[in-house]
């Protein structure tokens, strides 16, 4: 698989994006081509770093830097040449078969949108984020990319986030729920309250509305929300449990008896970690563009962007695109 | 100080109320009188298994139920003896200074509406929350009054807001952050973009946007949001904290090493446990309305109620009222 790095987006770029590049190439003999946007002597120089000199590496120089105070429609129009522009051509140009970024979430979105245009009957892309819970994972949609969402929008994120949980996370008929402020009928804001209906007779497994209650206890496969919502949600989830570890590690370390006791209790805490780390899947897809890209964290360590590329992989292995297609088709049809 | 309970509201009632009840009776003398409104006998009975016949509390008989699926508007209108609604006439009347529900909380808020009315300046009111975070406790405003908030219920959110983070939390100039999804001021939805420049010029210390990622970490003393985004990131965190040490619980008593390592660690985990744990607060104020209404979850435990008592009597000791009109009055002022 081909896969085009957007190299110089995030927080700790080159750094993390480069490391974990190597870490990836290394980890996944199926990434037969990966295009590394950026600026060819740094990105040179942290390949350098880890003697990496992978034949598979190719390096796409690219001059312009997006910031984050750039309106993502700004980044796009105005920094043709920027990094994240450069990975999104290449998917254009069938060069690459995914982009990846860690960059300025509303670049990527934006550059996708226009560069790689949405799929038959999809209006506005959604982000997907594979969550945990006590039980199953389930997926979030739209984690950020469309904040000010209408009804048909969102039901659009239902039909795409039920195909991904069936082709990505193998469920049967997945269960879709609203996410609301509360799971009578009644509840909800103006956008949710149009949308219930629509959702209730679109032909998914819709369960109604869910509430934050039911998150983590008894989550459907799909949950539904507009991007604002979802991205509220899921960096309060992230930076809670980030939260509760860290003063979980504070107590314990208060006194001599907690602390053996967080010794012997230690590999029960790498489980949880694991199970909730937001690193394990370190990217998220971005549902509804014709190509494949994958959103990480401006943070994202090395370890999270090693697993965006594998994302990247597992995108393009399920095929996940033909099956929104389908999806979007049958539904379109049902409805008339 | 005299308080109106309502005795039929929330999942598990009246046990767990009336339980917190008498709790709260054996604890706060400050408490000269309770108001239980409700069915007599089934009262009476719950009264009666604890023992307790503290000639403090008076009975309200009541006849009507809400059910959840009723709309507040449809419940206050409907069911004028409903345990609720007669919560709120005793405030209404002058016989109690706060109602405590753990019910149907868009009946609560209705009836405190209609029934007592705004502070002069108030549009709306909003449910103030008191978050956790690893340094200090945050205010989250609105947790659930309002779902389709308008920018100038936002603004008085963040007067309301900070006026009580002022008197409650004793802090001066209390920053107040715009819950959006991201820090750049770029970043958010239609009403949060409408928003920003109206905090930015209203004299309060306004720190701009804040995003998920600073909740728990680098919260303001006030984070202001509509009530469908409060309420959703209200439970999202009450779900997952409750989901991580039921998840830390099942991992450490999954092998003897790490059950011996849980023993040693308990005070600890109880120490969080207590950080973490919306019981300890048990009831949230509805700011804005003349008088006081506590908002408690409907799932709430006999010490959750016990709390949202004790916060009734904090509210009324704290004049949060007479705060929170001066606040007004002064924005309303600089304002012209």
């Amino acid at each position: 698989m081909k896969i085009a790095l957007d190299a110089m987006g995030g927080d700790h770029a080159p750094e993390n994006i480069i490391h974990g590049a190597v870490l990836a190439l290394r980890e996944y003999p199926h990434i037969s081509h990966l295009f590394l946007t950026g600026d060819t002597p740094r990105v040179e120089a942290e390949l350098k770093k880890h003697g990496c000199n992978d034949s598979r590496i190719e390096i796409i120089h690219t001059t312009q830097i997006v910031e984050m105070a750039d309106s993502g429609l700004d980044a796009v129009r105005r920094k043709k040449d920027s990094s994240v522009s450069r990975a999104i051509d290449l998917v254009k140009e069938g060069r690459a078969q995914a982009a990846v970024s860690a960059g300025h979430t509303g670049a990527a979105v934006t550059a996708s949108l226009i560069k790689l245009r949405t799929l038959p009957g999809v209006e506005r892309p959604a982000i997907a984020s594979i969550m945990p819970s006590l039980g199953k994972y389930w997926v979030l949609i739209d984690a950020g990319a469309n904040p000010d969402a209408e009804p048909a929008h969102l039901v659009q994120n239902a039909i795409m986030g039920a195909a991904y949980a069936e082709c990505v996370l193998g469920r049967k008929n997945p269960e879709v729920g609203l996410m609301s402020n509360g799971t009578e009928d009644e509840k909800g804001n103006a956008l949710t309250k149009e949308t219930r209906p629509l959702l209730a007779a679109s032909g998914l497994n819709f369960r109604g509305n869910v509430e934050g209650h039911d998150l983590f206890h008894n989550p459907p496969d799909v949950v539904v929300c507009d991007g604002f919502t979802g991205n509220v949600l899921l960096k309060t989830c992230e930076s809670l449990a980030h939260a509760m570890f860290a003063m979980i590690k504070r107590e314990l370390m208060a006194g001599l008896r907690t602390k053996i006791g967080a010794t012997l209790a230690k590999p029960a805490f790498k489980r949880v970690h694991k199970a909730t780390n937001a690193d394990e899947y370190g990217g998220m897809p971005l549902l509804g563009v014709n190509g494949v890209t994958i959103i990480s964290h401006g943070g994202a360590s090395a370890y999270a962007m090693k697993n965006a590329l594998r994302m990247a992989c597992e995108t393009i292995q399920h095929s996940v695109n033909p099956h929104i297609i389908d999806a979007v088709k049958r539904h379109h049809d049902s409805a008339n």
